[in-house]
């Protein structure tokens, strides 16, 4: 049976992860410090047994180690899913540090638990940020060149690299997910939080950063988490690397505003700033090829639209009840 | 006039960039741990008053501001040649703290200062090692997938991928030269340098790595300086990147072999291993594109076999006097 370690274990992916791995009867080993990830966010797993949680910083090798090593000696941790990471991108653009040490430094620490213990298999929260901004051409995994335009893409451009050379030393298999803009709850960031926060503060009317003309593709947590899943049990290789996302052209900043007045603020003012970048390091736009994915039989069931739509009800009951 | 900052400026590479520098009018600032530099490659230019020497690790930030910044604000530096790296491969297999600490950090750390101090120029000395194994196909600087299959790839990969992101947040322009295997003195590494102590310390017969096909293309460090400086000059954007190389296939391991023992130790026995791959993450052969640079302007005046040549004449001279 799998024994599952994951790093971000309290975080909006890690804790969606474990829900779905405990549900499928396996074995949650969940890290975290607990920076952006929140203890209440577990607590529908503290009465299950095959579920232990482990408050540390994965960046710190020597602590991870220690806190993992006997839990591992009693049962062999199988995989490791690493989603520990900074995500908030202006952070890392304002500090370098915050990349460096909660995304980079990070992989770094995992990958030397790994080999220090033998743990086979990692599966990698990266992100199209890896890619920059190649404009209109649509990005497949072997596009080149991968020009990553902020911190947080540099630091998971150069975690992959890592994972890269770690499967060629010593890792018996890596799968590298390449994220796009995914949604759900629990919501830490993001527009669709951001956007909310604004408008149920002053209903009368809310600010946009940019023009509202940026468009960005967008993926349920749901589906993101049946593809890892569906890549994890058919991905061939011993170093698979796979674009996830929906095959649509996305959704404009406009309708992200438009959706979230409708769910939280009807009739509010949406007031739209200037420029199609809504921060230093922001791609604006972006094509995401997914034919590798699909073509191993895997397509999500929500596009952009309908992911933003199930994202802004599930956020607004979240932010009523918080 | 141009004030040239070199990281690793005793070693290999930065020396012989500050001569030309030098000679060329510049002022240069080098800076250098001395872990593999030395000293006695930089006493050419002690008398020189264009030349600054300092001491120093320049992965850590503090130590490397403190010690520049009282020159750059006295001249301001206008460029920064970082060459500071682990040069040693198998040492970074064995332990990845290396390349984390001499090729990672010392590139975060020197981007760090040059935010700090406003200096709006790098020139980095990257590797044909991002790309990883590519097999027969012909690597050009848009090739993907980019994936290095050493740590020490992979830490050049990652960062480029720290210059690139900077390059869109305060740098002015960047500079990116892929090297491929260079040779020429001062040697402190390398497969000649490895073949000449061998062949001297045995005269009657000594081991290769692998079986001897391995096939690697070589170029002088003369021709790479003047790659560089050519590039500093007419590179059109604001972030450059490009494969330096020879057009040739390259030479193989046997060839080198025989180079040297022709040259230190005629007659020679030379024992070959087995397999292609000299160690965990050595790239069999590859074929490099370097059409981007020869249409820009710039060829270089020694093949793969002509440097190797030079460099094993040179390299020779070198240990008979050392």
């Amino acid at each position: 049976m799998a024994i599952n370690l994951i790093t971000g274990g309290a975080g909006f992916v890690g804790v969606n992860l474990a829900k779905q791995l405990l549900a499928a009867g396996e074995k949650v080993i969940a890290v975290d410090d607990l920076s952006r990830g929140r203890m209440e966010y577990l607590t529908q797993f503290s009465k299950n047994p095959a579920f232990t949680f482990i408050q540390l910083d994965c960046a710190d090798a020597d602590a991870f180690q220690a806190g993992v090593a006997a839990l591992h000696a009693a049962d062999s941790i199988t995989d490791v899913w690493h989603m520990a990471a900074n995500s908030d991108i202006p952070a890392g653009v304002a500090d370098p540090g915050i990349d460096l040490q909660r995304t980079f430094m990070t992989t770094f620490a995992t990958l030397l638990v790994m080999r220090n213990l033998s743990i086979p298999v990692i599966h990698f929260a990266s992100s199209s940020a890896v890619y920059g901004d190649l404009a209109d051409l649509a990005i497949s995994e072997v596009s080149g060149p991968v020009e990553p335009i902020s911190n947080y893409g540099a630091m998971k451009l150069a975690s992959e690299a890592q994972i890269r050379a770690a499967v060629e030393s010593y890792l018996q298999r890596a799968n590298v997910f390449r994220f796009p803009n995914v949604v759900g709850v629990p919501a830490t960031h993001g527009v669709i939080l951001d956007l909310i926060r604004k408008a149920r503060a002053t209903p009368s009317g809310f600010d946009v950063l940019g023009d509202g003309t940026q468009q960005k593709i967008y993926l349920h947590v749901d589906d993101l988490l049946s593809a890892m899943l569906f890549i994890r049990k058919h991905a061939p290789g011993r170093y698979n690397v796979f674009n996830i996302g929906p095959s649509d052209a996305g959704i404009t900043v406009r309708e992200i505003a438009e959706t979230v007045a409708r769910q939280v603020a009807p009739g509010s003012e949406i007031r739209f700033g200037s420029g199609n970048k809504g921060w230093v390091g922001d791609v604006p736009r972006f094509r995401y090829a997914t034919e590798k994915l699909s073509s191993l039989g895997w397509s999500p069931n929500m596009g952009s639209h309908a992911a933003i739509a199930k994202a802004a009800e599930q956020i607004a009951r979240q932010e009523e009840t918080s």
